[in-house]
């Protein structure tokens, strides 16, 4: 599947999964295309643990409340460390997020859905430290976001988003491309 | 070119660029594949401006100090918005985040090298306002980054990082792969 293609073809996929293992070599991919984006100033900011043992699944998704893709046969949990870059600045957030997507592209190429689920376990209730708990990891890990990975057993919907000419400008803000 | 090709193929390059236009249907491409981009809470916190206008490159050159990309004949400027997705959560770092990862991948995949500038335009010396004031930005948008679009003249390095055993676990932390 050509970039543009997984690119477009990706949905945040809230369906249900068929109850099929994802072979560990497919999530093996998945994991190196997020190890694989950039990171500011090449700090190692990222850490991911992959989880397909039924057990496992079991235990973290009892505390994923309210229940979101339990019937993912795998799912990816994203931690990250705040490692400064320079002087104050830490780019955390940016190097976990564009590892995600390309998880997700990656996930999309081989045929998977997926979504990102971040707020969802960041919110008060506090419920990626319940899963990092249940995963052995240290406190200067922090878990943020998981990734259901699985083969859809539904249809996934676009999200309608804000046009194209309100949100891309050409040669200063406003200018139409056409114009 | 295929999306695990595009992820494995992308680097951040610093070096120069063929004196040659980029067709403006490749950056509608490139940004487009940036609007594709997930965003918490479908919020469109990310908006783009496209520079392929000569002399408003020259502008944006003269405040970027220390120089960088100096020779793009085409640049992206990344705007967010701090729109809030629920109670007093925001997603906008993550938004743009994505939809800068998406936007280097396609500019890859069209034979494009680029860069995430954004350390260098957000620090405290404000080279971001500078850019924004002469794109005519409005002050409820920040420019955060900026992506260098344009063929390569020199040979790219792929970034040294650290191994994937020392970053991806499998079924709780510690645990290779192998073992």
């Amino acid at each position: 599947m050509t970039a543009s293609d997984a690119i477009k073809n990706r949905t945040s996929y809230r369906g249900k999964y068929e109850n099929k293992k994802v072979p560990r070599e497919d999530l093996i991919k998945i994991a190196e295309a997020g190890l694989a984006a950039p990171s500011g100033c090449n700090k190692p900011t990222t850490s991911l643990i992959v989880v397909g043992d039924a057990d496992l699944l079991r235990k973290l998704r009892d505390v994923i409340k309210p229940p979101a893709a339990e019937t993912a046969p795998a799912i990816i949990c994203v931690l990250t460390q705040k490692i400064i870059a320079y002087r104050d600045r830490c780019f955390n957030v940016q190097d976990y997020s564009a590892a995600i997507q390309n998880m997700l592209l990656a996930a999309v190429e081989l045929g998977y859905q997926s979504c990102w689920y971040e707020g969802h376990i960041t919110d008060a209730d506090m419920i990626g430290r319940k899963m990092a708990k249940i995963l052995g990891v240290p406190e200067d890990y922090e878990l943020v976001c998981f990734l259901p990975i699985g083969t859809a057993s539904q249809s996934s919907a676009y999200a309608d988003k804000k046009p194209f000419e309100k949100r891309v400008w050409f040669n200063g803000f406003g200018n139409q491309i056409c114009s």
